[in-house]
């Protein structure tokens, strides 16, 4: 029985800017045994990489901390300059449930590696999303904002403390935003219409912001290849906003305004329990226990 | 990239009849490199068991050749009782395409492991399924027919000789049906009618026997403890043949009888891909390449 938890590390450095800090980052990724790094992206403009990498919680919360430890130790944020937003040498950790693991369950390891990160490096840290300690820390373009320069500012504001650490920034390393999340799901919905303000009022219908489902982001945009319009959606949970209630609803309201799906696309990766869930509503599914009934399941975290 | 074959072995001998025996089998399963034992069942009453396991085309060939060399030498067909019909120590050895691997590449691995059961063991075999060398031998029950003590006349019959060895069965281990085939899903669709015959009716109109769907067999069965009636399938190639096509024409047969579905089961396991073909189907999913967007995949066979 493999639990696994998903890691997407993001570190300020990149390899078009710095080869040397960014290949002991990918060494120490692959130096932690139980874990398995899926993707490596860097970015020069952004001078900013991501890792992506699977493992036990523990050594994921291992691969987490060793990685930020180099970032550290390498990474000198008062030099640093790219065009992506970034508050830390070690930016973002989010861990994601992935297998036999639950979001609870990834709330505690975020706590734990925040806790070590600052005990053992002295790096402070906020906690974010399902982490958050207040609802204004859930968002994490509302914790970063100011960024490394204004940090030593905003955290003298009395709800700004770091939810580990004191209230100063590393010199060199910044602070760094921890927390669990949801895998999210970039889902997109094309409808057969010219008319951009359908799905737009479409969008407005169905997302969190405005009323609609609670776990989805959306707004219309125009195709300029296809000349017709999209609803474009960030799941956020799929568990709880699955997403045939937005296919379903999208073709409810669309067929008010006489507009019609023709097609809907999955950008990116998504779990397989997401499309299982249609598969199993569309089906009827009765008593079916993905986890056990799904041949693949069975195969992963094999010896 | 884990290229993995589901292997399926049945063997003439039970855990409750010859435990010594039935260790050896299991003990020898689990020594083989790159291949995983899935499960393992035992049946006193029928003196059979069935092995289970995932591995490399090469490794499950490997573990299909080292178990029925141990079930060459252990089992004496001569003696054997049980009421499940069998004609060999290793009756039965399918090979299932799992992940990476084609049908046609599963067909190359069945003739391969003949050839060298046969070379190296002596014991001859009929190809059955989709490794069969004509339409007769597609059937298992019909190249079994006769069981171990008929075979010896059996295969003076013209066209009966083995596909590997010659005109006579192994004197205590018999002969094996060897082959590739697609994985068989069991899926049964329950109706809100509490008539056998509207299930019957339907049954016939999509099974392949009567001209309907290529890959499906269907029975009418009346849920007893329900009181309603059940459209019960084997699918044999949900490539060929998706879960949604029955899906969809059960529902429009049974509206011509005023009947409507309730809901549909899988019984054991399903390939992901079975499933995820649905989600893709009834959610219009444009562009969409499983094996790379969908999380699951990325984690089987990682170290």
């Amino acid at each position: 029985m493999a639990r696994l938890v998903e890691c997407i590390p993001n570190f300020s450095v990149s390899r078009e800017r710095d080869p040397a800090v960014f290949q002991r980052l990918v060494d120490t990724a692959n130096s932690v045994p139980g874990c398995t790094v899926l993707d490596v992206q860097s970015d020069g403009d952004h001078n900013r990489c991501v890792f992506t990498f699977v493992g036990s919680p523990e050594a994921a919360g291992e691969a987490a901390f060793r990685l930020t430890k180099v970032a550290t130790e390498a990474i000198d944020m008062t030099r640093h300059q790219g065009q992506h937003p970034r508050m830390g040498a070690t930016d973002v950790i989010p861990f994601v449930p992935t297998m036999d693991v639950t979001l609870k369950e990834c709330v505690a390891l975020s706590k734990q590696v925040a806790q070590r990160i600052w005990e053992e490096l002295k790096v402070p840290s906020f906690l974010y999303e399902d982490s958050a300690s207040s609802p204004e820390r859930i968002n994490l373009a509302k914790v970063r904002s100011g960024q490394f320069e204004g940090m030593p500012e905003k955290l003298k504001q009395p709800q700004w403390a770091p939810d580990y650490g004191e209230r100063a920034i590393h010199p060199t390393a910044g602070i760094t935003a921890i927390g669990a999340r949801m895998p999210l799901i970039a889902y997109n919905i094309n409808l057969d219409t010219t008319d951009l303000e359908v799905a737009n009022q479409i969008a407005r219908a169905i997302r969190a912001a405005n009323g609609g489902f609670k776990y989805c982001k959306a707004i219309g945009v125009m195709l300029s290849d296809r000349g017709t319009a999209q609803v474009s959606m960030n799941m956020v949970n799929y568990e709880g906003t699955p997403l045939y209630y937005v296919f379903e609803m999208v073709r409810a309201l669309a067929d008010r305004y006489g507009a019609r799906i023709v097609g809907s696309e999955l950008v990116g990766l998504a779990p397989a329990k997401a499309l299982l869930d249609c598969a199993e509503y569309y089906l009827k599914l009765e008593n079916f226990d993905c986890r056990k009934q799904v041949m693949e399941y069975h195969l992963i975290g094999m010896e």
